[in-house]
Formats: structure tokens, C-alpha cells, sequence
């Protein structure tokens, strides 16, 4: 029986490696949804050690199931030229572009590890480091192990610059308002407005800012921290989002 | 608002073209696992309609989590071959080569796609329909109206060829063992056997058939009907697996 | 078996056809009770363009269980003209009128459907759309989607009036009051008061109203906004109030 | 306060006094689905005391969600004729009539009690009565009763004839296969076989008959104790089991 | 089968005699513990009319389990003499004299139905009747309704006087606190302080009162209401004060 | 403080007490239901030391609940004189006797415990002792240990008799019949038939019999064991089975 | 089978005894974590009779899944002296020293035992005692009982102080904010702030406090109530707090 | 922040250099109760490489409750000496010794661990590996895994012999039962019998035995295999026959 614990010793091996490789890393992002996962592509492109950390076992975020589970999502032109960066199709409609909701977000995680970001599925960031005044790091926990109730104490992992992606909850600017407050006009997550595409979209690159020193906010979690309006399966401002956040922590490290 | 509404009509009506159109297909794959996928991919690429039906919001099955939640799978010789076209790289790992899990999965999706086939998440396939011997279609609903328990009947797709791809639990094979009997030599689906990868990976492929007129089992839903051994994350059989469900169908359609 | 797709492709053209037809709608009533119902009767049947949405997959709200599951209800004099125009038998009983709970709903529902509103069921409204100082439209998702937790986006539907018929939870309008504020004197949902029957009739009607720019109350959500009486199986009340928000609506459109 | 007590009695005066009229009744219908209702409302415009008890609140079984919860039915055309005559309207689709889901249901409904049957709703029929090798009626709890898990014994009615409307469970055959024996061909429930609409509209018809003395199925339960396929949402085969089985009984009765 | 109806109509006749002569009574005592039953045992030798209205199945409340579940309560002097008015075996153990607390529930139940009590089981009082600055009554609804998630509207009860003998939740005092204010120093509900049996005893007797027009409570209501200690396993001062709210009400009524 | 320690004091050993002259026992009825408080209640009258195990926190069974939770319970003649002698009031109803339930089953348990009997609450007998083909024992835990899925060890306690009272599941014997064979001419459990109320009285008393040395049944848990119809709220039969087991056991030990 | 009971009195004697010696106690320790293990150990060293209560089965808190579940925990200096009191083996590790988290724990329960002190498990401490502005005791329950949901009054036990051992949630400190006010600066839990493991090492030792005269914090609780860093799997902080609340206690008494 | 993430890497490189030399071992004990603890410290102590793996946070299985939650066990003679190994104070009561369960349960987790035994806890053996007649490994997943219901393949280690002890389900003899066929005279788990403590302890010694070549039994789960009686709180002969095993172990290997 000896070629099954060959497979054991490979994987266990190549996850040790990685996991030792990422315990200090240039940036983390919490939550592989479009916006995260698209900062994380070009921060891995810019050379920069990048990991994502996703709670649930598959990467994706809420781009999988369309509008209203109709695997189909929209984007405007800007969106469509990032959408095209990693291979994804679309078609004209109206105003719009559409593509497959499937074939969008499998290809967004795909160009996001061929860019050579690092992806740790299964995962909760329960926590975040904090030290003199800034955030240098996360601390993750088993999806399973908290799951299951069962006591147990996480890790930390060190990183220049947290990504909080995940969206509407946005729960790591949850935890830095509670714990230290957020360098935000009012220091609070504001919560989404109600849905109005168009100025959501707008809004949704605008709010996408560091909201405590070394803590960014993309996509819609940016709107939900500042109180703009939500979107819906248009997904254009989101990718605009993670493109931005790419840009202003390369500006910073 | 007007912009509103056109996301709603762009998505609904892309998805209701895409729906009226696998009303009848060729191949009706269950489960949106590596093997299912990959012959989806190769049924796809020889010109059929393929349709895949997903019973989650993510495609990809138990591929996402490598091994125990280590996102690292190992495949064999013939496997990377098979992961390498859809462009995975692959580590040369002792007598194996190793990938990434996320990776490796997001490609397999993207490239069934890519190749033509049609995934719908977020349905269950239920039933299948069966006239004068033979397999003819599936019947699908909403998982999330069976999620919420509530009485709703399913719709009937026709299909020239349905492919159980749903792993152990070989739910197709189940329905028909239970409504009309398999075809294999015991007629009942005997339950996957202890682990023992090579055997394991050997016995998928051959085990690899038409169960039932209309109706063909692929990777480990192959070895649960049969009483093989299960594998674990050694993914190279159920590549192949795929491969030949493929080649069989294109015998026969 | 080309029946069995005949049948799926019937019923999916007529669904498409009545959804994209609803895109865009005159009034939205969200919540298929008996004054939500009543309100789309009479608005159908002066030729408004009206949709009834109801979360779950039975229209008529907390009508069908009478009171203490004892199925009849009671009427008032006012109550019976209005049920006996969609055909309800109605009995004296001392001061008032009864009737069988269950044929007073169906009838109802049938009312409302023969008089040209469109019930969609099992779809729930989860925002709404707001610009410029409105509220102008619905946001809506698959019930059966939020009851298995997917993490799905929802869809767009523009109103040119939209009626809280939610009953006590009033759910529009404490959306309304958490992201926007409501017009009324105190601004908030204040919840519904003790039981008192006639007081509660009388001001159900007296509080139906235009909370917020585009955003009316009927019934049970009335009072619970405005901070008065329950009243308990007598629904008279709640079909004056339905018949007046109708008249409201009519009035401004 | 003396108005709200009024509400009380004339809610519980009504209801005693129809409990009491109901504790001896010529049928028993088990299920308010559509063909539950059909039986019902051909019994009573005969001229016979017919009960009809839903587990639910809300009476129409799995007809409100159409098919996969779009909410639209099929029927052909004696299904269409039966269908008429409770006011539905029907459109013509390609060899089909479709009709609205909730249209159809409530006026099923609506129907029923206009023809002179009673609906007891939020009650569960636990078990029968049989003496001398016949069922002579029924043993009923409420359903809030068993769903808290509360011990606490039914109570009995009398029926001359019970049917089993409570479609692919045959709840009440179950019961009887189990404590006495059906007197079908193989004395059990076979459950019902793969979909196939054609022959199971044709069959459910057939297969509509007395399963035990005083026992008769209709619907969809008669196909799950015959082992006949299943239909999807084709409503004709149902309501013309539901006529039948009235004739069945007015013939006995 | 004659018989059976015969069961079934005698028990709901007798039922429906008891349920009218309740709709209009001098007192509702909400919760049948031990002091909501002692209450009652006193008003009811009084000559008052008087119902107990228990959620659960089973009357007694937290007497039953004595403490930490070893069946055994605790009594002082005051309460001894209170069991023993109905028939409760005590045995002294140091300062303090003990009973099974199993025979000592039972016979305080008995006892209030012998001084001419009606106690309702498995009904919840879920809300009030008010007008005019007075409660006047109470508003139920059966236990299993509420468990099932059923959307049932409740029925009305007229009361001279109500008291809250829910024990620490103090329900009804709640529910007046929120709608109405109570007519305490603080208006509010200020939750059971630490352990301490002596002061606490000697607390709920003075804290038995009148908080609100109508409304008395009793019990370790009186002390949640206060914000006093509360007690554990001994049951003299809540029987006393059982005692007390009965020759408060019997002072006004 | 140390009133509060003394009532600890005297409660534990109070207990204590009782649990260690428990620990060997006459008579060891399980589930304290009508048929097992009464046996219970002639045994200990008769000297014998009885225990009653009670599963839930308030003893009494399916008693409480009256018909349909309807609090009203029915007797004939012989049931009407044991309900009497423990002080029971019946009144005549047509050909049987009706009493409330609740005075019922309180006086009930009340005449258990002053004949002599312990109740022991929230314990579950999980298990028998058996040794040289013959039940000499219970195995008990706390109902809580098991409700919280702890993994904790029983406790045995000795007994020269056991009586099955635990109603339709008949618990014990189940046990028995899985593990050692019921000495009954099936050998087996066979399940309670449909309800029958005048055969079901009369065959409950014939069932009442020892099943296997030193287990007895009573009550419903005799006609499960032997397949004889079940009775609803007619609780005269059950009582004459507690009578009978009684007189059984009286003749053996 | 007298052996069966010779068993079940040893263990309920032994059980009895020790329960009644410890109805009074110098201390009790609320929580089986390290922190409330080491300062029992050293309490019951100095020869105070100590009790510790904890609310699961087994003992040790959240130290035996390391961090992440991998078995490991990690000490500085100060903490390895601790841990070799209780032979536990550590290994350099850096600048640090690593030891079995099994083993750790294992022995800090065995030392405590060893050294004294009484463990209570599957006991929950659902309030304090309190008078004259001082804790003086505990009052607990099953924790059985209260995830039965079953309605039982809890005992008290007497102490002359009280350590709140039970990490994060810092119970007690809770139960004493809400109830009388701790005698903190700000009277208030402040939660614990972000990990950050040297800086919170240092101050969970300077917090461990009197926070209310007879309740003392130890470990993460003392964190969490003055709103300091929390520090993951290093345990050595956490171990010298135990040894400081020690030291603080035999103070005082 | 560095010494944050030393901490994380001292904790990770320590486990993963256990993991990795625990891919193979000589023994994997699967369970981590009395009797697998007591095999794994002989085996360790014989020389040989020994992992037990359990499913809980904790160690210790059934042992930390004593009997009926009372931490108390009980052992006779020979039992007495082995907890004495391993230094647990035993003090006579009558026939038996009595030990604290908690302490007694401490010391056995630590004697193993002293011994040379790694513990893997949080680990759940879900199958196991077999090849040409004989079982050669386990196959582990996180017990979070899946009570997270995550599908996630397992990993495989491999091991020259096996010992189930799980208990009473006796988890690896079902899963060789029905994969395999056990080698005992029945070939399946024949269940455990009624208690009978001398009976039971004798029989746990006898059972103890190679029950699949490679697989043994040991403590409860050899009784649970070939039918014999149950023992409660007595704990003596689990710890014989987990010093049996490793005696017929050491014979083998």
C-alpha cells in the first residue's frame, strides 16, 4: 500500500511548504469573491506575495449564481475589458455585456493563481493583528473546526496589508470597528442602501479607500462600510474595485 | 432606474434562451465533479449539446478541498496529461506529479465551458424519465425549493444519453436500481469498498459503462455501483474515467 | 417522451413572457394577504399593470387558519360588501358576519387574479430601488435560494408605487426605516399596540397611507407603523384598508 | 371590550357547531390537492357530507408552484373541461392548455366549498378506524400538536369512505399496508416509477380504485400504491382520478 | 364504531361547554406554577371565576424538578402550612421543612381544581386587551400553532383582572412594558438579581402588586419585575405570595 | 448566606436517601403514565417498595392533553371507580363518563405517591439487567446527559419486577426483544393496529401479561407488544390493565 | 447480580460525599481551562478546599487543540517552569518552548487533582450569590438539564471567593455587570481587542484582578473585561495569571 | 509582530514533522478511550510507534462521567493495579476501589502520551485501507470537515496493525462488516447485551482478539462485536483488555 501514503506525503509536503511560505506575506485578502480575487491578480502580477482567504470550500464568492440563480451576469465596458483580461466571453445586450456566471468566475479564480496568488479555501479569518496604531496581520481558524463548535485558538499570519473582500458583511472592518474603530468619517460600517445599479457601481471603486491604517476595503464591502447603494449581479464596479485597491496598496508597499 | 431593469432583462432573457434550448440535448451529465467535467469537455469538443447539472452553487465537487482540506490533489502519469489541456501545472512529486487544488478545479470547470457544454447550478436532478427500456431524460427542480421544503413539482429535459457523475453516493444509479433495476451483473449498486488508490484508480476506468440503456456511470459513481476500492485525492482515474465516458457515448450517439 | 419537454417548454415560455412583462409594473404589492390582495383587485380592475409578490408558495397570508385555527372569520358590515363581491357567503352571527376562512381566502386570491393582477409566489422581496427622494421599484429573490443560505444575487423590478401588505412585520417599511427613514411623524416602524378590535378596524383604514415617496401601507402593516391596535380574526378592516390604499394609489398615478 | 369577545364566540359557536355536524360523515377526502378537491366537490354536489382534512394551513397541495416553482400548469383537454368548470381560464399552447398555477388552485378550491364540501385545515389524520375488515374512519390530531412533539391522543370520525388524496406518500394506504394489508394485486405501496407524462396521466385514472374496503385512492397516490410513473405538473390525469373516484363512491354509497 | 364518535363528542362538547363559559371571566392567571396556582386556588374558593393559562402540556412549572433535579423542595414555616391546606406530607430537616417535589406539584394543581379553577393547557397568552388605561383581558393561542410557525390569528378573552405568574420571563409584564409602560417607579422590567433565598422570599411577598391597571403579578415575576434576588428551590414565598395577589384582586373586584 | 447552602443541604440529602433505598426495589415501573401510576399506586398500597421512572420532567403521559389537547378525558363504569378512588370527579356523558384531565392525571400521580410510591424524574431507563434468563434490574441516566449527547456511563439499579408502561414505543420490551427475545408467541413487538376503541379497552387488559421473566407490560404498551388496536382518549381500559399488572406481580413476588 | 448495585452505592456514596463537603468551600474556580487549573493547583497546595466547576465533560478548556487543531502549544520562560511542575516535557523552539497540547493538558488536570482540588464537570454556574456587596457563592445546575431545555432551579454553593476561569466570554463577569456592577474603571466587560500575543501575555498577568469583592478574573477572562489584546496559542500568560489569582486569594482569605 | 507568527511556525513545523512521521506507524489505535490508552501505553512502552486517533477535542471517551454524571468509577483488583501504574489514587469501598473519573481519566491520557504514544485528536477515522486479505491502514479526515458537511477527500496513513476502540458503536468492525466480512464465527457486529457488570468485564478480556487479520478489538467494542453484556461505570476489565491487546499485538508484529 505503499503509493497511498505517497499520496499523502505529496500533498501534506506541498500544503507544509505552502502554508510555512505564507506566514508572512505581502498581502492578504479575506474573501475570494470577484473584487478580492481580481485585487489579488494583479498584486501577484505586480510581483507582490499575495494570499486570499476563503471560509467556504470554493472560491467564487456570490458570483456563481447570476441573478436570482439565473447563471448570467452583466457588466458595462469597463468591466468587460477585465473580464477579458482573463479569457472570459461576453456577448452585447442592450447597453450591456453579459457572460456566464460559471464560466466568469471560474476563469477570475484561475487568472488569479496564474498571476501567482496563493488561495487558502476553508479557512475563517475569526480575527485580525493590530499593533502600535496599524494592521499587520490575520488570524485564521479551520471553517470546520469553529463549525463544529469545538474550542480551539487560531493562528496569525503576518501581512503588510489586509484586503477585507467579503462583501456585504464586511467583517473584518466589522472587527476593527468594534475592536479599534474605523478611520472612516463616521468610524462605523454605515450598512448598504438600497439598490440602485448605477450609482452603486459608481460608488463602489470611490469607496474603495484604507479604512484604518493598513486595512482596504473592495467591492461591495467598500459600499456597505460607507453606506452607498448596493448593486446586484452587475459586476463591473467590483472588478474596478479590486483593480484600484491593486493600485493604492502598490502605491504604499 | 431604467438601467435596473435592463440588468433584470439581460440576465432573464439570456437565461431563458439558454434554458429553452437544453430542453433536448444530447448528454445530460449529473454532477459537476473532475469526472463529470472532463467528459463534458470531450463530448463537448466532439460537437455535442452537453449539459451539466449541479446540485450546489459552485461546480467542482470534492476537488476544492485536496486532501483533508490541504488544497494540494495528486494525479498519475495519464492524469496530468489530461490536466495539462486544460492548462494546470503540474510539480513532479515523488512517482507523482501534484497541483494545485483550486487551481486545478477552476480550470476543469473553465475548460468543460470553453469547450462548449452548458453547466446549470443550483438544480437537482431528481428523477430521470424512462420509456420502453431506456433512459430518455432527467428531471430537475430547484435546490433551493427542496432546500426549503416546499411541494413544488419538478421539469422533465430530454436527454439522448444521461452520465451519473455524482461520486459515491451514485445518486442516478440509485434511482434506477430502486424504479427499474440496473443492468450490471448483481443489479444493485454495491457501495464504494476500502481504500487502495492504484487498485482503486485501475478499477474506475474499467468500470467506467452503460449501466442501464441511456444511462452511464463515471468516476467514483463508476466504482460505487461496482464494489470497488474508493481512491481518495488521487484524481488521475476520474480524469480518465471522464475521458472514456466520453469516448463510449460518441460510440454509440 | 416528446410530451414530457412540451409540457416543460409550455410552461417555461408562458413564465418568461409573464415575467418580462413585469419588469416594469404600475404598483408592486409585496405580501399576498387579504388587504394586499384586496388592493390589487381594485387596481387591476382599473386597469393598472399590478403584481402581488408573496414569499411563500400559498397566497393569503394569516387568513386561511381563522382564528386560533378554527377556520372561520368575522366581518363587519363594511367587510361583507367587499367579500361578497368576489362571491364569499357570509353568515349573521349577533352583531357581526361570518364566513368560512378557507372559501373567504380562495376567493380572494381568485378576485384578485380575475380581475388581471399577477401573483408571483415563492419569490421574496428583499430591497427596494430607490433615486432621487422614491422609491421606484422591488428587489427580489428566490425564496427557496435564502431558505438554503446560497449566497445568490437578486433581480430588479420597477414600480411606479410600491404597497406594504407584509402585515405585522411590515418588512418594506422597516427597510425603508433603517436605510432612508420614513415620513411619518416619529420616522419609525413603531410596532403594533394590544389587541382591541374595533379601535383597531377603525384605524387600520384611518392609518393606511403614503409612508415615504412611492411607498404605501395597507393592513396590519399600517397600524404596526403607526404604532396601533391589533385586532385578531376580524378582517374588515384590513378590506377597507386595501380598498383604500387602491384608491390612494389611483389618485396619484 | 365586550366587540372582541363577540369575535371569539361567533368564531367558536361556528366552528363547534361545524366540528360536531363533521364527527359522522358520508366521505372522508385525506389531502386538499387537486384531485382530493375534484372528489370532494363532485361528492357534495351529489348530494353527500364530505369532509376534506389538509395537514397544512393552506389547502392546493403541490399545485401553487406549477412546475419548478413557475408558477403555470398543464392540462390536456378533458383536464382543460374540468378545469372550466370552476372558472379557470385556459390559453391553448402548441397540443396543450395551459392555465395560471394560482388561478387554477384557488378556484379548485373555491369549488369545492361552493359545492357544499368542508375543508378542515392545520389538521393531520394520524391513523383510521376499521372494524370488521373495513375502514369506517378516521383519527385526527392537529398538526401544531405533533409538529411541538406534544403527547397528546387524536380523536376518531366516522366515514363510510375515506380516500387517499394525499398524493406520492399514499399516507393513509401506507397506514393500512402496514396494520391490516392493502387488497391490491401485491397487497403493498410500490411507489411511484420514473417520470413519463403521457402514460402516467393514463394510468392514474386507471389505477384510481377502492385499495381496501372503504379505502379509495385518487391522484397521484393511486400511481405511488400501483408502482405507475409519475407525471410532473400535467394536472388533467388528477383531476379526472378525482372524478372518478366520486363515481366510484356514488356507486357504493 | 359507534363508540368511538361517542368519545369524540363528549369530549368536545364538554370542551366547547368549558371554552364559552371562559370567554368572559373574573380572572386570567397566566402560567400555572406554583404561585399562579395558588392564586387561583384562592380566588376560585373565593366564588371568582378563574382560568390558568399554561403553555406547556403539563401544569407545575419549575416545581416539578426540585433542585438541580433531585425532586425535593424546600419550605419554610408560612409555605409548610400552604401544602398542607392540600394535603402535602412536609418533614422538618433543620430550620427548614421538605417535600417530594413531585406529590407537593401534583396536589397544587389539584387543589386549584378542586377550589373550582379551569386551567387551559398547551395555550399561549400572547398578548393583551387594553383600552381605556386598563387591561381587560387576555389574548391566546394554541402552543402548537406557535411551534409549527403557522401565521393563525389568536382569539380574544375578557378578563376582570390578569395576573403574570410566568415566572422570571414575566411575559405579560413584558408585553405591557413595550405597548403600554408599566406603572412601576421605573416603568420597566428590570430582570432577577443574584441568589439569595431569605431576601428574596421576603422580597416577592412585597413585590407582589399591581403594576399596571388590571395586571398583578405574582411569583418570581414580582421579583423580576422589582429587580429583587431570586430564590432557587424554595417555594414558601411563592406560595405566599400566591396567597397575597389573591386578596389583592379580591380587595378591588 | 448560609440559609441558601442549607436548603442545598437538605435537598441533596434528602435525595441522597431516597436514591440509595432505590437502589433496590420491588418493583421498578417505567413511564408514568396513567396504566404504570396506577399499578404503581395498588403495589406500594399493597406494601410493596415501588419506583416509577419517568423520562420527562413532569409525570402523567399522554393524560394531560385530553383529546386533540382538548383537556377532557372519557371512562366507562370500571374506569370511573378507579378514577374515583383517588378522588377524581366524573361526570355522565351519554354512555360514558368524562372527567378533566388535568384534575385527572394530577390525583393520579398524587395517589401514587401517597400510597407509597418514589417517582424518580427526568430519568431514562436505557437499558435492563438480565441475568440466568430472567430481568432483575434497570439501567437509568439523567434525561439531560442524554439530551446533550454527553458520552456518560448509566448506573443499574436492582428490581424484582419491571413494568413496561412506557405506552405505544413500549420501550422496554423493544430492548428486550433486540437483545434477549420477548417470550410472547411472536417473539416480537408487533405494533399497535388501528384504533378500535371498545376492542382496544377490552384487549388491553388481556395484553397485560408477563412477557419475558420478571417484565410485565401495561396499558398501550401491552397492545403494542401484541398488536392489538390502539384506544384514544378512553383511559378506562388503561387503568384496569394498572390494576391487572398489579395483581399479576402481587401473585409472583 | 448484587455486584451490578455494589457498584451503582460506591459510586453515588462517594459521589454524595464529596458533593456535601463542598457545599461550603474557600474557593470556587468557574472553568477547567489552564488558567483556572493552575490557580486551583496552587489553592489547594496552600491548603484552601477548592472546588472547579466546569460546564463540559471533560476539563482543559481550549487547550488541547493547540492551535488550529494542530496539537501544539507553545510557552515562554515563565510558563515552561509552570508546565514541568506538572512533568509536562517542552522542546525549544526558537525563542520559544513547544510541548504536546495533550499532554499539557492532561497533567495541568492531573496537578490540580493531585494537589487537591475538586473537579465538578457537566455543571454549569448560572449565577452567583451575593449580599451585602459581596460575592459569597455559586449557584449551579446540569448542564444536562439546560440543553434539555427543562425547567429546574438550581442550588447554591457557598464560597469566600470566586475565579472566573472561563476565558473570553468571561461569564460571571457578565452575570455581575448586568446584575450589581463590577468594580472596574469602567464597571463594564470591554471584550477582548486583536491578537497580538506578547503585549496580551503581559497584561492578562497585570489584569488578573478583584474585580468586585470576592470575584477575581484569571487567564483570557481578565483580558476581556479590561478590553486587552487577546494571544492564541501561547499559554504561558495564561498559566502565570492562575498562579497570580492564586497569590491574590491567599491575600485576602 | 514577529513573534506572533514564530509562534504560528513553532506550532505548525512541530505538527507537521509529528504528521509526517506518523504517515506510517506499527499501530493506530482508533479511539481514545480507557481501553485504546491503556494498548497504546503498552505498545509504546514495548517500542513500537503507536498513534491513537479520536474524534473528540478531547481524549478520555466515556470515562470523564463516572456513572450517571457522578465522576466517580469503580474498578476491582485488577484494574486497581493498572490505574495505580499510572499513578491514580484508589480507595476501597466495599468488594471495589473507587478512583475520582477525572483524575483517573488525566492520568491514563498522560501515561500513554509518557509512554511514547501520539494522540491526534479532532481526527475522525472514516475508513480504513485494506489490501489482499488484510487491513494495512486508516484513512483520517478533520472531524470539523466534516461536521461542516464539507465534501473533502481523506488522507491515508498506513499502519501494520489496527485496534477499534470506539466503544459500543464499534466503528471500524461495522465499516470491515460491511466492506469486508469480519473472521468471527457470525462475520458481523453482533451488538452489546443487556448490562451485567461481572459478566461483562469478564467477557471484554475473552472478546479481545483479531477479529479481521490486521484488525483488533478492544474494552466495549470486543462485547459490542460478539454479542456479550455491557458493563457501566466498571472499568477494570477495559483496562485488561487494552493490556490484552497489546500483548496479542506484540505476539504478531
Amino acid at each position: 500500500m505503499s503509493s497511498d501514503i505517497d499520496i499523502t506525503r505529496a500533498i501534506f509536503e506541498s500544503y507544509s511548504q505552502r502554508f510555512l511560505q505564507s506566514v508572512s506575506m505581502d498581502v492578504a485578502v479575506v474573501g475570494a469573491g470577484p473584487s478580492g480575487l481580481t485585487a489579488a491578480r494583479y498584486l501577484a502580477a505586480a510581483g507582490k506575495k499575495v494570499c486570499v482567504f476563503e471560509r467556504k470550500l470554493s472560491p467564487g464568492g456570490g458570483m456563481w449564481g447570476g441573478g436570482m440563480s439565473f447563471p448570467v451576469i452583466v457588466v458595462q465596458e469597463a468591466g468587460r475589458e477585465i473580464l477579458e483580461e482573463v479569457g472570459v466571453r461576453c456577448r452585447q445586450h442592450g447597453p450591456y455585456h453579459v457572460a456566464d456566471s460559471i464560466e466568469a468566475t471560474a476563469k477570475i479564480i484561475a487568472g488569479a493563481v496564474d498571476a501567482g496568488a496563493t488561495i487558502f479555501n476553508a479557512v475563517t479569518v475569526e480575527d485580525v493583528m493590530a499593533s502600535q496604531g496599524k494592521i499587520c496581520g490575520i488570524v485564521v481558524n479551520w471553517t470546520g473546526v469553529l463549525a463544529a463548535g469545538m474550542h480551539v485558538d487560531p493562528l496569525s499570519l503576518e501581512a503588510r496589508a489586509v484586503v477585507d473582500g467579503t462583501g456585504h458583511p464586511s467583517e473584518i472592518c466589522r472587527i476593527v470597528e468594534r475592536k479599534l474603530g474605523l478611520q472612516t468619517p463616521t468610524g462605523r460600517v454605515e450598512g448598504e442602501k438600497c439598490m440602485w445599479a448605477d450609482e452603486g457601481e459608481r460608488l463602489t471603486i470611490e469607496n474603495t479607500m484604507e479604512v484604518y491604517p493598513g486595512l482596504y476595503t473592495t467591492g461591495m464591502a467598500s459600499n456597505a462600510v460607507m453606506g452607498s447603494p448596493r448593486m446586484g449581479p452587475i459586476f463591473g464596479g467590483m472588478l474596478q474595485s479590486g483593480k484600484k485597491v491593486a493600485d493604492l496598496i502598490l502605491e504604499k508597499l
